[in-house]
């Protein structure tokens, strides 16, 4: 993409009501916009990271055998009166009538509408087990909207349920979707801690956060240093054992760590970070299959409630929580597996015939490479060139000046480490096609 | 995909609330699932062909310049007021306050905050032209909705925006936009028909509707029989040429029809059909950046309000659309660009070891070579999976049944057509995988 036919409007100023990092950078960099309050359009370079971070999320749920469907944001007040949720959820819940008068809502969650949806096509223990799952806007209507998209109102979410004959399928399809989760998080470039979340009055033990380490997080995480110790690698081909090591590791919010009568860590391995909530998986059993009338018949003749789980990931926050895992001074260092483009092309001399012409030449090999490239043909002077592409943080830069080209170099700059490097301008292709 | 493991759930009995034909069919082959009036969840089948004809509605996009961001589905009454239309606005659109009060909607269209974003960056003529475009759902609360996704409330949008610096320059993006238009529904395989529309009060001349011709279109359109022959090539390479031809040819909706003193089509080429709108395009000029404040420098000093247009595809309507087009008596017959799947390999005999293998062998190597295949492996009699597999409509069906085996042979049936043919194992992958 030529930078002369985009649209990315960065800016130098750092936003007077932009607190945390995160929210600072994504203005600046012209990912985002607000629109209202808590409210957000994506501009075209946020969008394609926004688009990156939803389809490693799908892959990790596709491979992990949910299905894909996708519910509407506006439900019916109905629907939700008979789980006898819409009565106990608080003003969070965006709530008004259509023009018949018909309560209505915007969906902060989907566990009454998958019931109804499930409940109306599935009738046998031979359409068990399953879980579903969509990629969904969803409206919080938080009283003090705040940190940009990180705790905005109108939110990205990826939402899944699963559906088992017993607790031991529920078991399975929890452990399925922890696995995508730590796959999810360890593709992302971040590294989670699951958190063992109180499951409150629905009982059952089997609850999770997955938190991202980072000063701004909001809330307080007490847990093993051990935890530290997982690998990457470990996480990508992470199995039942890899759950029940990380499960067994001591991991609790703030609140959760103080009810805590004696801690099971030695004071010197016990770690408080600050974390954010990205995910959070529930193993609630039949509270909605039971409330809304979802059975299906055994193998035996019999009926059951079907034991259910759902598992949220927040997809928009997670652009949050990478930006604050991973940023330094100059802006933003993209992970490779989201950045919205690899590389950075920085023509140095708009204005000098050869240079663009070298630039336009290499530009357009790596196009036919398939190399996602930003191009910036702009007539500017170089400081502001760099300065944009620090700030964006592709991964790579690309720089194509005069004096380079006398000698048939071309300068690659890696935006994580910093290094700049020299090189004819096949090696610098070859690198980058590689 | 397994069927065993898919969430497929097809019915034989046609809705008794449902009209039409692409309704009925929708919902007996499990695409959708209705969960408010004129609110729908689109089920595992009917998702994948909306993301199938969504990627054709971008790639057509993109290929035109424009550039893809995405704005939030709800919006403040204010931005609304500033461009005067809160108050013309219908009951169509859903309003309703926030939490504290404040005055916001869901957004059925997106003129105002575009010009919003737009406004915030762009001051200079060096900006100029550019079109930006977004795929989000909206909400228009139609009275009477009906005809399931073709007349529902939420529905998916493909708007576009341009903007530029003088007519001319509006009239080169209102023409890049008729050819992606024409583009997108040649390649979706619909035969769209551009009806020259009334711009009402807002004056201008630039302004086409593009229907869909079926007897279950809501207006009835008057045309001359020449727009018949254009061919799908023709449309394929339109250009400005092509643009000119087609507007040269008479096309009036009913009413606008009526209104002609003196048709200049002679009556024996005179075509009157039914028509389903599936996008409208207009050049409205500086309605909304004078009104909402925008203006750009020009190169000579001065400032302009620069001359816009909106350009929008239902989406999801056009999935009723391709329907109402393409069905025969068993059910719907998706042009392959579209198909959620290209193959439906049966297995007639799920309870023979033997024919399973095989089945199961044909399935890993369709996989292998990135066929979309759709495998039947229920244990079900033969004759439920046909019917099945017609009523979904895949292009090809690939039957695998004990008989055949014994002579080495498996049947590929083209829905289309419904020719059959026994082939070689080898041949059926070959004709497949090309």
């Amino acid at each position: 993409m030529r930078l002369t036919r985009y649209f990315l409007p960065v800016t130098k100023e750092t936003p007077a009501d932009a607190q945390i990092v995160s929210h600072q950078l994504m203005l600046r960099a012209g990912l985002i916009r607000q629109t209202a309050a808590g409210i957000y359009a994506w501009l075209p370079l946020g969008f394609r990271v926004l688009n990156r971070i939803e389809q490693i999320v799908r892959e990790e749920q596709d491979r992990a055998g949910a299905i894909e469907l996708l519910m509407p944001t506006i439900q019916s007040a109905d629907l939700w009166r008979q789980s006898g949720r819409y009565d106990a959820y608080g003003p969070e819940m965006l709530r008004f009538p259509d023009r018949k008068g018909t309560e209505m809502l915007y969906g902060p969650t989907n566990e009454e509408m998958i019931t109804q949806i499930f409940l109306a096509s599935v009738k046998s223990y031979r359409d068990l087990p399953r879980t579903l799952y969509h990629i969904q806007w969803k409206f919080r209507d938080e009283i003090r909207p705040r940190f940009g998209i990180m705790r905005g109102r109108e939110f990205l979410m990826k939402d899944a349920y699963s559906f088992d004959l017993d607790e031991d399928g529920l078991k399975a399809s929890y452990e399925a979707m922890f696995v995508a989760y730590l796959r999810t998080f360890a593709r992302l470039g971040l590294q989670a801690v699951p958190v063992k979340a109180p499951t409150g009055p629905i009982g059952g033990d089997l609850s999770h956060e997955f938190h991202i380490l980072a000063e701004t997080g909001e809330s307080a995480i007490f847990y093993d240093a051990a935890l530290e110790d997982i690998s990457r690698d470990e996480l990508l081909s992470a199995d039942a054992a890899t759950i029940a090591r990380l499960t067994s590791l001591y991991a609790m919010e703030e609140e959760e760590h103080a009810k805590v009568a004696e801690c099971p860590v030695p004071a010197e391995r016990l770690r408080s970070r600050r974390g954010i909530e990205v995910g959070h998986i529930f193993a609630f059993g039949t509270k909605y299959s039971a409330s809304m009338g979802l059975s299906v018949q055994t193998a035996d003749g019999t009926s059951v409630h079907p034991q259910m789980g759902s598992y949220g990931v927040g997809v928009s926050r997670l652009m949050g929580a990478i930006i604050e895992a991973s940023h330094d001074s100059s802006g933003i260092v993209w992970p490779e597996s989201v950045a919205p483009f690899r590389v950075g092309l920085v023509n140095m001399r708009a204005d000098d015939a050869k240079v663009t012409s070298a630039a336009d030449d290499i530009y357009r090999q790596l196009q036919n490479a398939g190399v996602d490239t930003l191009y910036d043909d702009r007539d500017e002077r170089g400081g502001a060139k760099f300065a944009g592409m620090d700030l964006i943080g592709l991964p790579w830069q690309l720089i194509v000046g005069p004096r380079g080209l006398e000698r048939g170099v071309v300068e690659l700059k890696n935006r994580a480490t910093g290094e700049r490097e020299e090189l004819s301008l096949e090696s610098a292709l070859a690198r980058l096609t590689a």
